[in-house]
């Protein structure tokens, strides 16, 4: 198998699994408890805590432990939103093209009375800081964008929009979590307020993750209760898993360059292999994308085929987010970038591991080859197309 | 060690560990992608939410999985108080000694103008469905009772205070943290309509825990996002994890019987050997009480120095709840019930395992008795009572 869908899960690392299973022996206790067993859980905690700042220059009480990515993001903007409200600011400024954490949340708070401006992305995939600056009003009390789009890989201007913030004083929160371990991020000279993060992606367990908030953003809770989390999170902290987290985040951004190195050469091999074919396009921007990130449009195909034959060769990818999968509607992210909805339902999403071989590459593009070849056999569009009944937009 | 804190956490039963490990390599991929190898995690996700179902007398679909009781509890309520919102029924009824996750959301929900009755709780630590009955008023929208209380043990007349919610048509939430996977439940028998559990209280996981809801009570999302989890519950699901959750409970559940008969001869053991420390008393019913629950106020003492004590002594206990463990108020369970201050601050829980033996109940026994007697020796409190310059109470 040549699982080519980090962007949706990666596998846990050894070393993150040898953690997590050793606390499960040896630091179950409860870290709230006042004994020693239940000390020793709190020390591995905080321990967590202060690896996980370190890798993107925080404080340790900056962070706050979650059970995801999607938590994370809910727990951001929500707590910034009713900063703003207390303060009669209830504009917030977002993209098009951000993760449904963050989309759907404000949905929610334009329900409960917050203006909503989404930026529009660029064709290439990338927002503009000038832009931003632009939709900054008085009453803005909060813009969220993405570090890294999960679908097109596309990686953001953070430190120049966090600067357009910070200088017109208004809350910048970024959705980070396909960009944790993977790019360095420092969120003081990224000038970033609020961050969000999530393990699997960066080969820790499932059901962790975390929020940065800059000392002085007061966060509002999403679950109450216990006086976990600086009384800003309840529930029993998850010992083994957040250890787990630290040990795989350690690893993964230590390695960072090195695996970006092998990603990124890997990328642009398949890049070049797969333009190669037909009506094809990439979609984001060549150079400012993820390392591991390849996200092409195919005239004359729906990409749920696509995956199934892919899949048949061993070959696991996706067509976009894993999150919405099962719906019909192509991604709101290609939509955003400009793609019809034809051609962004012929859409294929690679996304490669920190051990991805040339051999594999190759085998990759000859395989999306043949089964795009395969498919366009039987397509009533791309029969249209290719008789000239319907004009090719690739 | 003797670990008799079981109710603030459970170590991970061995299968538990052995499900959750093997997952880790075989199913983590994300349930909802396409290919074979999310489709296995799906699989086994499915497998899960069945076994969980059925425990409890659910079906599949009544079955949301989250990252723990808080979360389940605050969603529960604030999905109760949503529907009761919609209806122009803003009053909820609960009790003065449910767990934080719950008060502090009621609390909340009172800020966004809710009105909360919160009923006496007797001085055997039980709830009188009568009560709840009168309690409840045309504009109702949820009744809020915990299953067993976490500090005191005591079980409340469910069942019953289920019947007269359905009677009246008011929604009935029971925080049931303490007693899944402990004591038999039949949701549909005892008339509940939501409840929660936490995985790591009956030896599975921490960070994974349930929010069953009735077929038809639709729940408002914590988590916005992705659409796993019918849409209602954001965020990649923990497979490994969850599937460890259902091993756990299956597992215990299954022992229910042979558990509950060892645990509450000791349990009873441990109150006949406590309950012969001059001016000391038990708190909660003798009866009506969680197998492994011990509970005891010892006047002229502080309940921390005794846990410190106790420690030193190879004996994990605590004096409440560990959520609220670092503070210094006194046990708002002990003070619902009729503790003064005084008395309160003297408690000591000792919640036991399914393999607690006669040997090591006698030790405890022995051990808090000679603690006990040691630090009365300091206490000033103490002194004044045996002076007779204070009343004793207990």
């Amino acid at each position: 198998m040549i699982y080519a869908d980090n962007a949706a899960t990666t596998k846990m690392s050894d070393a993150a699994v040898r953690t997590m299973t050793a606390l499960l022996g040896e630091a179950w206790g409860n870290a709230s408890s006042l004994y020693v067993h239940g000390q020793k859980a709190k020390e591995v905690l905080e321990k967590a805590r202060a690896d996980v700042a370190a890798v993107i220059g925080a404080e340790p009480r900056e962070i706050l432990f979650t059970s995801g990515g999607s938590e994370a993001d809910n727990q951001a903007i929500r707590s910034a939103a009713e900063l703003g409200r207390q303060k009669g600011k209830t504009h917030i400024i977002s993209t098009a093209f951000e993760h449904h954490a963050v989309l759907h949340t404000l949905e929610r708070l334009k329900k409960e009375g917050f203006e909503i401006t989404l930026l529009d992305v660029h064709e290439n995939g990338l927002i503009v800081p000038e832009e931003v600056e632009a939709a900054i009003r008085d009453d803005t009390c909060l813009v969220t964008v993405m570090f890294a789009n999960n679908e097109i890989g596309t990686i953001q201007p953070i430190r120049e929009i966090g600067a357009v913030c910070r200088a017109k004083g208004v809350l910048f929160h970024t959705d980070a979590v396909q960009a944790v371990g993977h790019l360095p991020i420092d969120v003081k000279a990224d000038n970033i307020d609020l961050l969000s993060a999530s393990a699997h992606k960066f080969h820790g367990p499932k059901g962790v993750g975390f929020l940065y908030a800059k000392k002085g953003v007061r966060l509002t809770n999403l679950i109450d209760g216990g006086a976990q989390e600086r009384g800003k999170r309840a529930g029993t902290e998850n010992v083994p898993g957040i250890a787990a987290m630290a040990e795989a985040l350690k690893e993964t951004a230590g390695a960072m360059a090195v695996n970006a190195a092998r990603q990124s050469a890997m990328r642009d091999r398949l890049i070049e292999g797969l333009s190669r074919i037909p009506h094809s396009a990439l979609n984001g921007d060549p150079v400012k994308r993820l390392p591991g990130n390849v996200n092409f449009c195919f005239e004359g195909i729906e990409g749920e085929s696509l995956l199934l034959l892919l899949d048949d060769k061993g070959i696991c990818a996706s067509s976009g987010s894993a999150c919405t999968s099962g719906s019909l509607d192509p991604s709101h992210v290609l939509l955003a970038i400009g793609r019809v909805h034809d051609v962004a339902h012929g859409s294929l999403r690679l996304t490669l591991g920190e051990d991805i071989t040339e051999e594999q590459t190759d085998y990759i593009i000859k395989s999306v080859r043949e089964v795009v070849e395969y498919l366009r056999g039987f397509s009533p569009i791309w029969r249209d197309l290719t008789a000239g009944k319907k004009e090719f937009i690739l």
